[in-house]
């Protein structure tokens, strides 16, 4: 179904490509941002998906691609969540009503769907490092007319890794344009001193040289990024000068809707809303469990209202992880650093240092960008820090470059380092009772975006032993032991089997230390051992069980539920992990050939 | 042994702790600082260690001690080799010629080590963070009085992490003052946008407005960091302002050793010399076996001269690494990114999504900081960069700070990946020739510090088959699998043994894939199974086989001998390796009991 109506004088339905874009004249690209502009809204109100950014940079996507010659240009969308305008106007235009879905096309740039996207992003700040290596290779392979342009946020663009690329271009003759999309926000508002330097050259109170020209870049602007003409005439002007350059652009997140534009932070991804008010789509009235981001969020509060000594870091997710609860109660005690992963662990492990207790909140993915830090300064001092590890397993729509799948393998070789999953809230509750009464040790705490399944959970907090897995239900002949929520999977696969007295299932929230009493147990006992985790088969949990068998020396065959050796694609939840292979019909077949 | 001899008459011979030092009338610094420098000298001319960075910060050290109230006062030294001077200032004098040997004190600052070491560092540009940290922490904790003092050099404080210190510092009242140790080198000269600003700086051409004061910095400077009297003025003045600070300080590197700031990277580490001249010793006449380090930078050139798409890419590594010989004999594709991990790997899938056969040299340690872009830009994407992660294994004197020991557990959990491990220098070099011939995959070739075994290495290279293992001694009984250069120490013990005849003995140079083939072989015809690396005995090689014995169903119990789950200490390898187990001794004990 394409939700856009035909319309004959519709400019933008001839265009298919940038080369018919290219064919306008300049007087219509006004009509195309208009009517660009109510595509995306028309498709994201229904569909879902992100809109501020895209609606924001409708009218630099359209001079872009009306100036450079893509593809034979590299234009990189850094972050890319922005390029649904840069998808629309380079051949997806029909098929953009299966952004997101499984089997349609990516949220995100991605080389494999199209030409038109130079190099496929999701994490931010990676835009500037590959156009310098593509630059690079052009003027090594005499590519002398090739033009490479970014386009990176004011967010983005403070990331250390912006930085080093910026570092290295600056000393460099490639021909590069970086274009700064400035609209003083990340997903939630951006924090730091270049936004405040680039606040105040905005604002015209910065003194003369600009830090930019410091780093030995031809600066420009800063101009409106919603004045197509100035931007085409400024992008041909910058077209004919050699070097590093940075175009300094501004523009309004959620530009267009007036309540995308008012509630920036909301509208970054609002999920289904009324196409002409903008009001969100009211949830049916039933009543939803929590979601674990919510748990953590109002559990720290709760604790950190207790405990003077606890603090809270989030690297530019206040509202993802939910720690803007925190910022909002407690503000001089929760600290947005930016999109900085780097710099929150090494700010963590400071702070741990001097005795706070520090809760360390960072998605499962981006803790990537930090895992030097997380061995180097934390585990390594052995520094009791308390990493929330939010957004573990597979996180549906965002797809692979989101997915926190490889967590569990990554952490699982460091010393010193503790590593927990919570079965459900009221287990993550307790686990972040516990770490905050002191830890001997570092920990990771694992858990999933979206609702757990506990109405019923701010119940008061217990003290949970370290190193401790339970029972969750007997049996005689296979042993299922899971890790985190994906035990409720399984909870409902055993109700739904016709011989459970055969099943038993055990609860391992603990991937280490594991209970190693009770794990020698189930590995003697049973005659079937069952892993299950909804990250990596290699390194995973189920490794670990497997080295643990191994150490002891009970040599059974063990069946490992757990993400493939591949990268998954994006869609939802259910049909990923069926595809994974770790859904409860995969388990059940698995399991009904023994019963 | 101390080597230093009594002196009554000397200053440094009553100093055993800053008190001592901030009891000293201020004109006796001066002598001090030549005492200090001559000990320096003294020590590392016999017994090694990192020269240059510390005789560079002899005064600043002098004066840092005098002027705050360590340890109360928290002094962080970034990458920490320049400390030793305030290791010898800080009660560490009697035994500062047990450093960087196996027992002895660490070559880094370690909080473990002493309460003057308020952080321990190793690797670069963490201070920022971590002295954030401490000064936020000191807010909330009304310690008010307390100074924050990181001293970081300018190589350092161009990477990505350090700019996020910056950045998030500058938004906060936190007292902190970073002296930025300007000497315009790393190990190897600093490069970048950011040392050409600074050098504009210094030669006063640089325009009105500071990049520092940007970022909402008090900055002073730049001051001669070797006199003494202005160093002291100077940081009594800063002591008493409030707030993000940042002194930036002219040193050399190899101060007062002429050799040693004449051949600044040479005397980084120069190895034994003689104290008078500064001479180098020289090695007895042996003809040595090559470094992993010139088979690569040598084997690089090689291929580069014959395939004009190959370029090579170092973080801040040209000579530890030896691509040095590529950027002196091709310098318009060898690449020195600065110390910029995330870029260098970024850079390389720019360039290889653009046709270039790119190698990406990065210690393994230092790849750590790079772990997400390996994911997200090379893997993801499945472009083919090739890795030479060098310094794999355990390292040595440097220590825990600086072991490659999680590289393969790490890396094994990421699709498309193939890692191998060269036995010796030829089969590195064939690596090489055949990843520059073009892979459908990303590789990561692991080597470690250090010589090989072979001195007629330079032969004709041949290609390899991917996924490839190979017999390098038959046997009955007892298989040993090893992967890397560890395979030769395997072999030794072999011709050490009586009884040879039950020992098959097989190299899998290819730790991802693994030839699947010959190791169900392997696993279906031997009574016992033995693996051998110099990692992770987590999620390393031998995990790989122990999970790839579960999934074709052969429960046998296999001897994993790797790096044990805890943090090595420094000292030489050889003592290391004992220290880890798998030294030839530990491996032969094991097999003997079967013999």
């Amino acid at each position: 179904m394409c939700l856009y109506t035909n319309n004959l004088n519709s400019i933008l339905e001839h265009i298919n490509s940038p080369k018919d874009l290219k064919s306008l004249h300049q007087k219509d690209l006004g009509q195309l941002a208009i009517e660009l502009r109510e595509f995306i809204i028309d498709i994201v109100s229904v569909k879902e998906g992100h809109l501020g950014a895209s609606l924001g940079v409708v009218e630099l996507t359209i001079a872009l691609l009306y100036v450079f010659n893509t593809p034979v240009d590299k234009l990189i969308w850094d972050v890319g969540h922005q390029a649904y305008g840069h998808k629309i106007l380079t051949g997806r235009k029909d098929i953009f009503d299966t952004n997101r879905q499984f089997g349609g096309i990516s949220g995100f740039p991605k080389m494999k769907e199209s030409e038109f996207d130079a190099f496929g992003t999701g994490h931010s700040s990676t835009s500037i490092s590959a156009l310098l290596g593509m630059a690079l290779s052009a003027q090594l392979q005499g590519k002398i007319e090739r033009q490479h342009i970014a386009v990176i946020g004011d967010a983005s663009i403070a990331s250390g890794m912006a930085f080093e690329g910026l570092n290295h271009a600056g000393v460099t003759n490639a021909n590069i344009l970086i274009v700064l999309n400035d609209n003083a926000m990340g997903i939630d508002p951006s924090v730091g001193a270049l936004k405040k330097y680039l606040t105040n050259v905005k604002t015209g109170t910065a003194k003369e040289e600009n830090i930019f020209e410091c780093l030995n870049f031809h600066y420009t602007g800063p101009i409106d990024g919603h004045d197509l003409p100035l931007l085409v005439q400024q992008l041909k002007q910058l077209q004919k000068i050699e070097g590093p350059k940075l175009l300094h652009v501004i523009t309004t997140k959620g530009k267009g809707l007036q309540k995308a534009e008012e509630n920036q932070v909301t509208y970054h991804a609002p999920g289904k809303f009324d196409r002409q008010t903008g009001e969100l789509q009211k949830k049916n009235g039933a009543v939803e469990a929590p979601k674990f981001q919510d748990v953590f969020g109002k559990t720290i509060v709760e604790l950190a209202l207790k405990n003077e000594k606890i603090v809270g870091i989030t690297p530019a997710m206040p509202t993802g992880s939910s720690l803007k609860y925190m910022m909002e109660a407690i503000p001089e005690r929760a600290y947005d650093v930016g999109i900085a992963e780097q710099h929150a662990v090494t700010l963590a492990a400071g702070m741990a240092a001097d005795g706070l207790i520090v809760f360390c909140n960072i998605y499962s993915t981006f803790l990537q960008r930090a895992y030097d830090q997380v061995i180097h300064d934390v585990a390594l001092q052995n520094l009791p820090v308390i990493f929330c590890l939010d957004r573990a397993g597979l996180v549906g729509e965002d797809g692979p470059t989101h997915h926190g799948v490889f967590d569990i393998a990554y952490l699982r070789c460091i010393p010193n380092l503790t590593i927990f999953s919570p079965l459900n809230e009221m287990a993550l509750r307790n686990i972040m009772y516990t770490a905050q009464l002191g830890l001997d040790h570092p920990i990771a705490i694992r858990y999933p975006r979206g609702r757990g399944k506990t109405l019923n959970w701010q119940l008061p907090m217990k003290k949970i032993t370290i190193g401790k897995g339970e029972i969750l239900k007997k049996g005689t002949k296979i042993a299922i032991i899971s890790t985190g929520p994906i035990g409720n999977m399984i909870s409902d696969m055993l109700i739904d089997l016709d011989e459970p007295d055969e099943i038993a299932h055990y609860n391992f929230p603990f991937i280490k230390p594991l209970d190693s009493v009770l794990l020698k147990e189930i590995l003697q006992n049973f005659e079937h051992i069952i892993t299950i985790e909804d990250g990596s088969s290699i390194n995973g949990f189920g490794s670990a069980v497997l080295e643990f068998a191994n150490i002891v020396g009970i040599n059974k065959i063990i069946k490992i539920f757990g993400v493939p050796d591949n990268f998954i694609t994006h869609g939802n939840t259910q049909k990923l992990y069926k595809k994974a292979g770790i859904d409860k019909m995969s388990v059940k077949k698995y399991v009904q050939q023994f019963l």
